[in-house]
């Protein structure tokens, strides 16, 4: 069984690897593949976007550990929850707040830990890698499930109504406004741009608007950055034009 | 069969990880490796530095799958090439420049991909992965076969001259000047340095030029940067002296 | 069998790759996980802490690989550790200072590598990851064992005396000082903190101090960073008070 890692933890303290060590020892024959670890310190929605994203290419059953976690040893609740043929355990936080229609647990009724020792400062290593570890030897969540309480800051979209959702690592735009409702241009920060296919469609330089990998509208720079040439930030508009 | 992994996707955004689930869900017994994903965004001559280093040192008939595209969905094209008993795939956009006897197929006849969906801006996932997938399954391309189209941007070397190559991480300076055209000194940007074994041979602070791990000369500052310390670029000539 | 990695290699230029490259080609069956590659440059003090921080979470019998090596080539040993039930291998430069009791085979000793080719600069990928490769196949070291030489630039911490001994990604100000010597409250740069379970216990932009996930004395601020906060650095004395 395979499980995935998504986490602010970055590459330079071991957070990361000690979660790889605990699945190791609880789980030895899970796989373990790291999807992101340079999450924003503290980014729940960045991560949501993560989520939304890469989990869903690996295969049915593969558990999903996320652990964005600003609130850890607060009142945010942990979950394990199921979506489409996938498990995820992390704080309900919104970091899953795409999977809109997931059945959760609180994590402490579905796997109870009994007299654990719990760091209250890491969750991700004391109770959601070692819940992780049980759904990959094949476990399965005990008690009553419900939905996941948390959505995103910028809330439901309206149709033909989207918002700025993630900024990659290349400066392009990404926003949650469905290829489907699109037509040929679209309004972002006061511009309307034409929809294109791919960024060698314009100039280098030039702004292009296109449909990204998943499925919605992005906007990018040949060769450059789109958030800073559109000054943008995430929960901006972007509309059907 | 092992797969490995060579980008410029960093370790924030979850690309590199969805490519990573494509090859879990279409190669389930591949074994994915990352050899690295923070090569700086759109820098194939970076790419082509890393590929030529370390995917050498991976077992025979390994898959080598380098996404470093900034012409993704334009003219650029796709292959799956071989070389020393490797498989690559990716871009022929100078990623594999020095793979140069390598045998290249179209990846579009190597591996006919249907009518399966592909985005114009993430071909990583949508036909790179599922060629390297079907090169770990031990599918093997069909149609013909010739080389490799594109080199890098400072073109072929003439003996006894080499170019700055690749700046690595500690600022250290590599330059393509095999061990083997050169005795006791070097010349770069306007110094002549003595062929020295080690850092520890200098005291700190000091330059040193010596035989990299590559086999060609390097030149570094024992705990400091000889990037800076020496101004050079890219390009800059590396010579015997 | 399993074997990790901790480097400063980043992942920008394929070294880690190369290593990884090396134990697949040695030791097919080894699981590689990495734990942390980015260590900043040279930083064996950090190093030294991830090691005891991380690596005791894998199961026992891991090997574990760690290549901060700023004086690579020069009179520093390489070795090869086991303490509690886990082997190490690396420089024997600080990285392994928090082992105190483990046992040391100096490496060339360990595992006599005949004429094999070893590049000065290197030793991550032509030393240790051959003897990291071997130990994962179950060979043992032979000849006479000590102990490591080199401690940390701190030294040996006297009974409720602590120092700061790592400042992680998020900020957090990280302490040798463990719980059992403090009481209710921790003097650090001139100012005392009550101890406190997490980050939600005090309001926002406030500094609070708890027990850590290593069971020792830490300083947070919620969503914020208390290293700039209270302008500490490694080696400053943390006390109960």
């Amino acid at each position: 069984m395979r499980v995935t890692l998504v986490t602010d933890f970055g590459t330079r303290d071991g957070y990361a690897g000690a979660i790889a060590g605990v699945i190791a020892r609880l789980a030895p024959d899970a796989i373990v593949t790291d999807i992101a670890h340079d999450v924003p310190p503290h980014d729940i929605a960045h991560a949501a976007w993560v989520v939304r994203t890469a989990c869903r290419e690996f295969p049915a059953g593969t558990v999903h550990l996320v652990v964005v976690d600003p609130g850890v040893g607060g009142s945010r609740r942990g979950v394990v929850a199921t979506y489409g043929g996938h498990w995820y355990v992390g704080p309900d936080n919104g970091v899953f707040a795409y999977l809109d229609r997931a059945s959760a647990w609180d994590i402490d009724t579905a796997f109870p830990r009994g007299d654990a020792r719990v760091s209250p400062t890491f969750h991700g290593r004391d109770i959601f890698a070692p819940a992780a570890a049980r759904l990959a030897r094949g476990d399965r969540p005990a008690g009553p499930h419900d939905k996941l309480h948390i959505g995103l800051p910028w809330g439901a979209r309206e149709p033909r109504h989207g918002r700025v959702v993630h900024v990659d690592r290349f400066g392009n735009v990404i926003s949650d406004l469905p290829a489907t409702e699109v037509e040929s241009r679209v309004a972002i920060s006061g511009r309307t741009l034409p929809l294109r296919t791919t960024y060698a469609d314009v100039a280098p330089g030039e702004l292009v608007a296109y449909i990204g990998s998943a499925s919605t509208v992005e906007v990018g720079v040949r060769d450059g950055r789109a958030d800073t040439a559109l000054a943008v930030t995430r929960g901006d508009a972007v509309m059907p034009a």
